[in-house]
């Protein structure tokens, strides 16, 4: 059960960001401008760093929810599942390992980042923007997986619920996600 | 020295928040919103919050700037010295102690947050909506203090630029800091 009162049908950061709308526009506008404005970035790069971090905070709907998204703009689940195994020997680019390492570090604490993981992504081609770009997104996952979790939301075990979810935030977008969600209705025990 | 170039006498999320300007408004709007709207926490509790988050992180420049504001706001300094060595015996009231508690335990993880928790907040009269906004601010500091140290962001050592910044976002608010800190230069080592 969620520690406040939430529409019970609305699981996850959904429910959320419909408690609190005023709270919910700017971290829309800010998840919307780092996932899915212009970028050397890829979408499906950028929700892969979204999928590590949730993954490494242990947030189960965040991470179900971003792996199938960055999936779904992959095409493929190959890279997102070595990703998530291990970063190292994961089908990315050098950019994207050392990328995707600086957001892990990120996530245990801003302190964690060290030269030579900052020296490896620019040997690889890294620019500034991109790696102020993956520090900000690691920090903005570490505020959602503590708000997703630190009230106890409830978590769907129904993959179908992520499809359908992963499918909205790429083809709608994070800005103006459609209220209602009354097809997910049925994910949600009563 | 920071990871990314940055206007050199622009340390810590200063520089950062000029950095990239179309990412710093929504996040200067969600601060603004919890640490300055409407809210039953006055504005000082809500910057001991972010004080307690960010001293957990051990995040120096965020710790020591809303720490002076925490102080400007109340008047004393007693209670953020209070807060930050020991929130159980701490000079504020129980459903401080108990939303501070919170917000310690969020910032170790949402998962760290216990129902034990919840109830001593809900038994010392803390609503959903303080609990809510408390959950959120500790996440949004964890997304600040990472973003401030993993991007090794210059840290003053000058008390008087964290008076000078406290009484900035005091008076000014967060969301539209006035450019230029030219005041602040002397602060920077070149």
């Amino acid at each position: 059960m969620p520690y406040i009162t939430l529409e019970s049908h609305l699981p996850g950061i959904t429910g959320l960001l419909e408690y609190r709308k005023d709270s919910a526009q700017p971290i829309r506008e800010l998840t919307q401008f780092l996932l899915r404005g212009a970028s050397s970035l890829s979408e499906g790069e950028r929700e892969l760093i979204a999928s590590v971090v949730s993954s490494g905070n242990e947030c189960r709907f965040c991470t179900t929810a971003h792996t199938a998204a960055a999936n779904l703009l992959l095409g493929e689940n190959e890279t997102s599942t070595g990703v998530l195994s291990d970063i190292a020997t994961a089908p990315v680019s050098d950019k994207m390992k050392a990328l995707l390492a600086i957001a892990a570090k990120v996530r245990e604490s801003g302190k964690a980042v060290t030269d030579e993981a900052i020296d490896t992504a620019k040997a690889a081609g890294a620019t500034d923007i991109e790696i102020h770009d993956t520090v900000l997104i690691a920090g903005l996952f570490c505020l959602y997986n503590r708000y997703v979790d630190g009230l106890n939301t409830f978590t769907p075990t129904d993959p179908e619920f992520y499809t359908s979810l992963a499918g909205r935030i790429v083809h709608h977008g994070y800005t103006r996600l459609p209220e209602g969600y009354d097809h997910l209705k049925k994910t949600i025990p009563s």
